[in-house]
């Protein structure tokens, strides 16, 4: 049975993995590459959860929604981009059903059509992640031609009015950079003591809340660019109930665990508390409300569905520590290990897994439901 | 001053190295990635000095070949592609001047325009290729777009008549294999004791000869289908003038002191003989008259400009045999670590090394003229 979890909102039951985002902010680090204990790779099924949940909507999205008859007029070359893409295994599903529900949507739309629709998929993400690893992973019977683009979603990254589809899964919570106040001690949105908006005064939040809005506008305004009139965008991606603040979500207990162990470390003098008040994570979850605000303002697309998944069915068991800890490091370690040296990283994660023990009861209390939020978006 | 080699045709006076090719079999290498010492990033510069020889004709060719009015009437994003383009910095240098002559050409056919032409490159290479090296060293303020393609050009990497400017510099004499007879001790084309077809019988340069035949028939079958009508192809790489046996060539020598010293180390225990006899570089260095059978077969391309590049001026000095050895080791290795341990390899280019030293005067009095091949073709 698929689970579902958002940012880095836990994963509850028998073998399933708790999980985040994974993409980096500009060059400053990168899901973890290879296929190593703690790689990407091997620790991404909770991304496949999430998207397998979404996967239903998304068939539902392309066949009530997208005009594949009149995409493929001009051409039958059909541009496909997944954003943020990471290393795999995901991505290569994710594109592999989204064409396959365009090719079943364009053959209900034309029964008689002797054309044949082709894919070229865009694998895009920082130039910082690994390729390498994403190309030599590709299916070899990949029913679609593919190229990588490297770069950063919130800038440009494909010609005008040539993308058809583009999908964006668990990567648009990741901010384009860490808002300049948070490590300016004169500023009121100082983050000391802390490395996200989790337990955060409200300046903090502001702060992060900021930032968001301006990488949403400028990922909005090139997508815009990109993506041909009645293409479609689907968002995929960690959410939160409008109006809810953050520490109620029971993935916020990972950052302040992260950040308590990274102090303590600090009081032992294993770091100094400088090294902790200098860094921020670079990770934001809105909610619908901010979503909705953000197209509204770019006005360039309508939104087709906005809507936080209700996935109460699914998470009613019990957080499996381990495994969602697993899933936060290949996730973000690339984040870490710019500002930290790889024992103490080694060692804060090994603290924050025994805080995470011995306060199971209160993460099991905290809020882990409507936590996935999927936004799909037609270009006018 | 420009120096000019063939594959691996020593490269001649002070600074300059000679080198080789730079792409690999499928699956079966590649030139070496990153940025240390035998790195193709730093020994790459004999493509460059090859490639700078090459420019002014390539800038030719695009002005008076080349209809970018035509190309550009339907869109402004002119597609360029880099079939097989290692890890830089020379791919960037080539398209960066492509782009530029097409800019020039535009201005010229309309220089009333207010359109400005836009650019997608695309950055073919294996997927075993280097592509995280060479998607963190793209230029900061590239101008155009950039994607890259995993795959072999011998098959489709791109959407049908999507490119309008494909270059391929250096890589065409990778065969996609070894011949098969090569290895079979029952064949008459068995190459024992011997690594490529350097002194070898008929049989051997036959089988050799008709890979690349092959290859070269699925390669333009290939881009037929890709490039757009009235788009350029070149193609630049090391050649020999009709008629001539391999065996004269200078770089010959490179391939006899391999497979001698590998013959040797069998010898001595090192490796055995087997290891040897069943190892071939998959190579070719065609002749003008070949590259033109295959253009006439294949029917899709005019052949606009076939040429050998006569380098005689700049090829006068002596060869400099440790640049020359760091280059073909570069563009090389890949070859041999799939087959051979890391000392052995070590081994084998330090008794390459002696040998030629040793042999300077063969070397310097064998053929290193006209050995860069440049074919310029438009789609029909």
């Amino acid at each position: 049975m698929a689970k579902v979890a958002s940012d880095p909102t836990p994963l509850t039951g028998g073998n399933s993995g708790g999980g985040s985002g994974r993409r980096p902010l500009p060059d400053s680090g990168h899901v973890n590459g290879g296929d190593g204990a703690y790689s990407y790779t091997r620790n991404s099924y909770f991304q496949k959860f999430a998207v397998n949940v979404a996967k239903e909507r998304i068939e539902g999205a392309i066949r009530m929604k997208l005009d594949v008859e009149k995409l493929s007029s001009r051409s039958n070359i059909m541009c496909i981009a997944d954003l943020g893409c990471a290393v795999g295994p995901n991505t290569f599903n994710s594109m592999q059903d989204i064409l396959h529900f365009m090719q079943q949507k364009y053959s209900v739309q034309c029964p008689k059509s002797d054309k044949t629709l082709k894919f070229l998929v865009f694998f895009n993400d920082q130039p910082s992640n690994d390729f390498n690893t994403l190309f030599t992973s590709l299916p070899r019977e990949a029913p679609y031609l593919a190229a990588g683009v490297p770069g950063s979603f919130h800038g440009r990254l494909f010609p005008e009015s040539s993308i058809h589809l583009a999908h964006c899964s668990y990567a648009l919570h990741w901010l384009s950079g860490v808002p300049e106040e948070l490590r300016d001690e004169n500023s009121s949105a100082w983050n000391k003591g802390r490395i996200h908006y989790t337990n955060a005064p409200d300046e903090v939040v502001r702060a992060y809340a900021a930032r968001f809005a301006k990488d949403m506008e400028d990922f909005l305004c090139a997508r815009a660019e990109e993506i041909v009139e009645g293409g479609m965008m689907m968002i995929i991606m960690p959410g939160i109930p409008n109006g809810m603040s953050y520490d109620e979500v029971a993935a916020s207990v990972m950052y302040e665990f992260m950040a308590s162990s990274l102090m303590d470390m600090a009081d032992e003098g294993l770091i100094s508390e400088d090294e902790v008040d200098s860094f921020n994570l670079p990770i934001y979850t809105p909610s619908p409300e901010e979503m909705a605000v953000a197209v509204e303002k770019n006005g360039q697309f309508s939104m087709e569905i906005l809507e936080l998944t209700n996935s109460a069915a699914l998470v009613d068991g019990r957080v499996d520590i381990k495994a969602w800890v697993s899933h936060v490091r290949a996730a973000n370690e690339g984040m870490f290990t710019k500002n930290f040296a790889g024992d103490i990283i080694d060692e804060m994660f090994d603290r924050v897994t025994e805080k995470l023990f011995m306060f199971s009861k209160r993460l099991n209390s905290l809020y882990k439901d409507r936590t996935q939020l999927l936004v799909v978006l037609i270009r006018k």
